[in-house]
């Protein structure tokens, strides 16, 4: 097992001291547990990280097959010691293990949801050791074009508990803009604590996909660092000639390197920015659909740190330039449901908090 | 060998009997040589098709490698029974064999091009038995975003070469739309005879490159028959509901899927029409900053028939009905660009087709 090198404040509150943090005042177990990985984090009652493990047991990679008890094999590798000397600790989960082809279904909340709405929907499955997991729902936006989510309601959710500081109050009430890129990037409009509504953008996907499965990739070389001018290239160039679209834009990945213009190395960060600036150009239509534009947001992202400053430079190119790093937002979202869903007592929480 | 059951007019004028078209009366081959396809065509001084010959030795896929002579391999084996019993006949290839991967490569001519810049960019490789291919060069259209084509531009000649009938000869001097649906779409403006610039949209294989290697196939069934209603609605939505762009869109086709508004094997068809609806989105957006649009266009498709009928179908949601497919474009192309360059003489070719 590997201990935390620091406990890192997943509460709402500034950490207190918690010098010697142990298994003796283990309060809660989290899970983050996605198609291809899991992660558990162990908190005290103040909400501070004591342990964490990591695993690829995901959904779809678990070690034996959920007939023959994949989940519990896996939960019991991430938590079994834990629970062991920490018996009777209350466990969440978020992320696919609700989905319906994880350990127990737990059916989509309609949009616009908060946290209350997602305790609501919250599902329990007994373990084979006895312990009971709590499987936060996803979110779900109907319409002629449906949106879902899992996982991410939860970061968000971690990303709006920063607002019940002191300090962020006032903004808690105002529209914002929450970014999670990735696999399937998804930008959500949160206002007063709510899931408004919410985008996703198979970019990293896409990119993948293209780069491996297409003819794009073949003159492709892999480049020892990040070529930043590459990347923002592309991202001009959706954003200022992609009215043609990704479908026409992507192809001079090729043709500028047929015509010298376009190192081989340079080629994966250019399509990478092509398609990053194609998702924020169709964001930022849909923006101006409702007389905003995202020169004027303010806005967070969450999720990958390398990623999200690579969409903090595309961002600037878009004029948006008030952007924040949301740290933490998956931790700090695990324990904020299980506070509001009474799993634990906050030791010393603020009133607005819980 | 096989001949074609009845002869094709390739030519410009209207076929006048060939009843008994045999080898003595052979006047060309022409080969259009792509990636995975090579397809060999025998005409008569006319330019009617005596015989076609069609095998999978692309030239990433020839029987022996370039270097252990495959490419004289393939070309034996597609024509060498012709050039035995009809020696002497000229040979002209289009395609991929005139790339940097091909036999030889044929360094592409700049757009605007017409029929005697491609004359002028034929480059001549001897085949060991002693026959000279006459390889037509590609067209490169230089800028910001480089655009290719090799085969296209012998096809489109070949679409042209009707407006040099009699009833088509007002209309040549018109500016006017041609598509190329498939792998790499093509849209190309021609003028008087010219190619003046054109498009290309990675519609065909990004389609597969989704449906194959992301989660949206997962979901997906092989229809029993194309599903044109399921088509349209994907047209529609990137038409009209499309301002995200197509990397949001697509994950409807995933979502309407778990919502149970989309079966699995409607969801093919579905993501085709979204594709192709934004490729035309694209294109009407280009034309609008020319002051144009897809619904005052009098077009022409070339390709395979049932492709060109879906783009039919699309492009009468944009309000564009006059849409004409163009058959046997390939042939009539190779016998033009061949006329053109005096490899061979019609024997009662109409002056301006010459």
């Amino acid at each position: 097992m590997k201990h935390a090198g620091s406990s890192i404040p997943a509460g709402s509150r500034v950490a207190a001291g918690v010098a010697d943090a142990g298994f003796a005042h283990a309060a809660l177990i989290a899970l983050d547990w996605g198609t291809t990985s899991l992660r558990a984090y162990l908190y005290d009652a103040d909400g501070h990280v004591l342990a964490t493990r990591a695993s690829t047991a995901g959904i779809m990679n678990l070690p034996r097959s959920a007939e023959q008890g994949g989940f519990d094999a896996a939960f019991d590798d991430a938590c079994g010691a834990w629970l062991e000397q920490a018996s009777g600790v209350p466990v969440i989960a978020a992320g696919m293990v609700g989905s319906a082809q994880g350990w127990l279904e737990a059916p989509y909340v309609d949009a616009p949801a908060n946290a209350d709405a997602l305790v609501a929907g919250i599902v329990r499955v007994q373990a084979a050791s006895g312990a009971t997991l709590h499987i936060v729902p996803g979110v779900l936006q109907r319409g002629e074009l449906p949106n879902v989510m899992r996982g991410e309601e939860t970061q968000i959710v971690g990303a709006l508990s920063e607002d019940a500081s002191a300090a962020k109050t006032a903004a808690s009430g105002q529209r914002a803009l929450i970014g999670l890129p990735g696999t399937h990037a998804k930008w959500a409009v949160v206002q007063a604590g709510r899931i408004e509504r919410f985008h996703t953008f198979m970019t990293g996907e896409v990119f993948a996909a293209l780069r491996k499965h297409t003819i794009l990739g073949r003159t492709m070389v892999t480049p020892d660092r990040p070529d930043t001018e590459a990347f923002l290239h592309g991202v001009n160039i959706a954003r200022e000639k992609g009215q043609a679209g990704m479908l026409a834009t992507i192809f001079s990945a090729r043709t500028l390197g047929l015509t010298g213009q376009l190192a081989g190395d340079r080629q994966p960060d250019y399509l990478s920015g092509l398609l990053i600036g194609h998702e924020l150009s169709g964001l930022e239509a849909v923006l101006t659909q409702q007389q905003e534009s995202l020169a004027t947001q303010s806005l967070r992202l969450i999720g990958n740190e390398a990623l999200c400053e690579r969409y903090r430079l595309a961002l600037a190119r878009f004029g948006c330039t008030r952007v924040e790093l949301v740290k933490h937002a998956t931790e700090r979202g695990l324990w904020r449901v299980a506070c509001q869903a009474g799993l634990v007592k906050p030791a010393a929480q603020p009133a607005r908090a819980g």
